[in-house]
């Protein structure tokens, strides 16, 4: 029988947790519409209500301040517009402010032409220049309309866990409004909406244990909301029309809710990736691990072996039946240069290698990493000696 | 034990086909992210575009013009735009025109302004008005850009079949796009993308026994395309950003097959709802049968009870353990006067109450039907003699 493979890709996509599996497989049996008053129509009505309590709390909001959507790129697309209301009085954003290290669906700039988008650099260490944010933020136009700042929580390649305190306080000194994009944060690092966290959380079912197919956007209020990007019928009170996805977001409630104990076992995870990096650079001394001299996400690992390319190094790890990324996925397999490398200043021809874990990782799975890495290692070695 | 009730709103929401389940619990357990390149990745890419075959065989169409979305709200939010480019030159449609029996995300107007939107008419037969699509079109100012039309194929209140070739024939010879809204038509009629049926199809995966959240454009061409609306990662080619609904994307490939399929068996639903609207006129002779003029869907009857709200109906069968709808589902619940007899002129204050089904519909269900029915039928009579 051929071994067990080793996922080692949860930033791309974890896999579905038990408990999301048997809250979508239960909602798979309910036929009705949640926007239908008869019996069936009302109970898909509370597995929506019911997990979109679990996501608030995972963040600390309100229930009724959470919008779900498709997934993470679409409530992007949503919360990146120029038009926002406040109650019915139409407000303008009039420039968006990202970080250079965002994912692409936050870098694409949503609704905003591209000239409207400027990009706020990150040092070597990965970590939003929160001083460039200031004297962007500074030159801003009020008269135009208000400055909208998008930044991630944490890196999706690196782990780095952006200063999203400081980076509230700059924004709200300005009167501008702040997009988290918490979709690698979330179960990883406690987040409450409450407490300098910004005023628009992104999250994303799938990257948490639970299915793909499902994200939200959170607010901490509802009093100023983006005009809505689908339009049609009146669900999720007018801000997201189409019928609701009710196993997604019943299999997004069950996740939220592991993920959210799961913050009491972070260490335990942790230990994991400490156990992989000690590993890394036991066998590749000369190894880079990107972003190590900021605070990272405890499951995520994104190094450089020198002299081996990291798409080779993926498929060989592939092949011996792990899987790792050469930079993120999210771009229909197309493998280039990491921006995220690139926007830290990191030139290295190799690329970097991506591990990125979760609770489920077994010991069994990262002792298969570590043969891998052996091979790996003999072919560095060897491009040095050459 | 309690009876099994009588699920008979399927244009809301048709139950989970078991193929369509099979296929989603299979894909659930795959991990993988399908821009992953690892085996992961490749398993679920495989699964997505096995999925895109089926559905364009579905609608005659080739398997890259399909384009997936959460749903055919989104499709339709993407398509109805004035924004389209062929290959990277820009491209204006500077108005559109809609049926005024259009779902509410056709209504909505997508991305277009409300000052750009106009609403062509429907006959009391519920048919849209073909000359008056025409007088509109040989008014519209070609200079200003193309004009953009969106009709539904089959009405999700009346079953009334819209004359799409004869449509598609206008909107040609005025150098239009014709968006033809198929959610309803779609396993119910023979739909042939290459043969007068417009140039983009919208279809949804759970109108057809396949999962909530899954829907598609297609095209009879990849050569003009509406500018992406949910922008970020290059899945679907760049025309649709985000991680994809593997589970749900299977689940409707599985569904778009077996409905393929079932085209072949449609006379057995017709049978079925003929028995049901005999049952409605034999018990209450002077119910009125909304788009009976027209050529209708097989699975669809929509009536009024004289006397009767059809909300007072819809509540009493929903306790008898039947699910039937007052109008469509698509608008959180709320339950207002029907748009779509408001076009036909039909101005019945009682409503309409629509029945539903497929080719699982089971006489057992019918008969619940017709027993509620018989109370309707007396608090009609009672009304009358009031």
């Amino acid at each position: 029988m051929a071994e067990p493979r080793a996922y080692l890709d949860y930033n791309a996509s974890a896999p579905l947790l038990a408990a999301a599996r048997a809250a979508m497989l239960a909602a798979l049996d309910g036929a009705g519409n949640a926007s239908s008053v008869h019996a069936e129509g009302r109970a898909a009505r509370r597995l929506v209500e019911a997990a979109r309590a679990d996501v608030a709390t995972l963040v600390g909001a309100k229930a009724e301040h959470v919008v779900f959507t498709s997934g993470a790129t679409e409530a992007a697309s949503t919360l990146l517009t120029p038009d926002w209301r406040m109650g019915r009085s139409p407000l303008r954003a009039s420039h968006l402010y990202v970080c250079a290290a965002d994912h692409p669906c936050i870098l694409s700039g949503g609704r905003f032409p591209a000239e409207r988008v400027s990009r706020i650099g990150v040092g070597g260490n990965g970590m939003l220049d929160l001083a460039g944010l200031a004297a962007a933020l500074a030159a801003h136009d009020r008269q135009e309309g208000f400055p909208l700042v998008a930044v991630h929580a944490a890196n999706n390649e690196t782990g780095v866990i952006q200063p999203i305190a400081e980076a509230a306080r700059i924004v709200k000194a300005a009167g501008g409004v702040l997009v988290v994009d918490a979709v690698q944060a979330a179960g990883r690092i406690q987040l409450d909406i409450t407490n300098s966290c910004g005023d628009f959380l992104i999250l994303s079912a799938h990257k948490i244990g639970g299915p793909k197919g499902a994200g939200a956007f959170v607010g901490v209020s509802d009093l100023m909301m983006p005009v809505p990007l689908v339009s049609g019928g009146g669900q999720e009170k007018g801000f997201r029309a189409g019928t609701e996805n009710i196993a997604a977001i019943a299999g997004f409630g069950a996740a939220a809710r592991e993920a959210f104990s799961g913050l009491d076992r972070i260490d335990a995870v942790l230990a994991k990736r400490e156990r992989i990096e000690a590993a890394i650079l036991a066998n590749v001394p000369d190894a880079e691990i990107f972003g190590r001299a900021a605070e990272r996400l405890a499951n995520t690992v994104f190094f450089a072996i020198p002299g081996v390319k990291a798409e080779t190094a993926q498929i060989a790890f592939d092949l011996a039946g792990i899987a790792v990324s050469a930079g993120s996925a999210c771009s229909s397999g197309k493998v280039g240069p990491s921006h995220v490398l690139k926007a830290m200043g990191i030139g290295r021809p190799e690329g970097g290698l991506r591990v990125s874990i979760g609770e489920a990782t077994g010991m069994a799975e990262i002792e298969r990493f570590d043969k891998a890495l052996v091979v790996a290692a003999r072919r560095s070695a060897a491009s040095r000696a050459a």
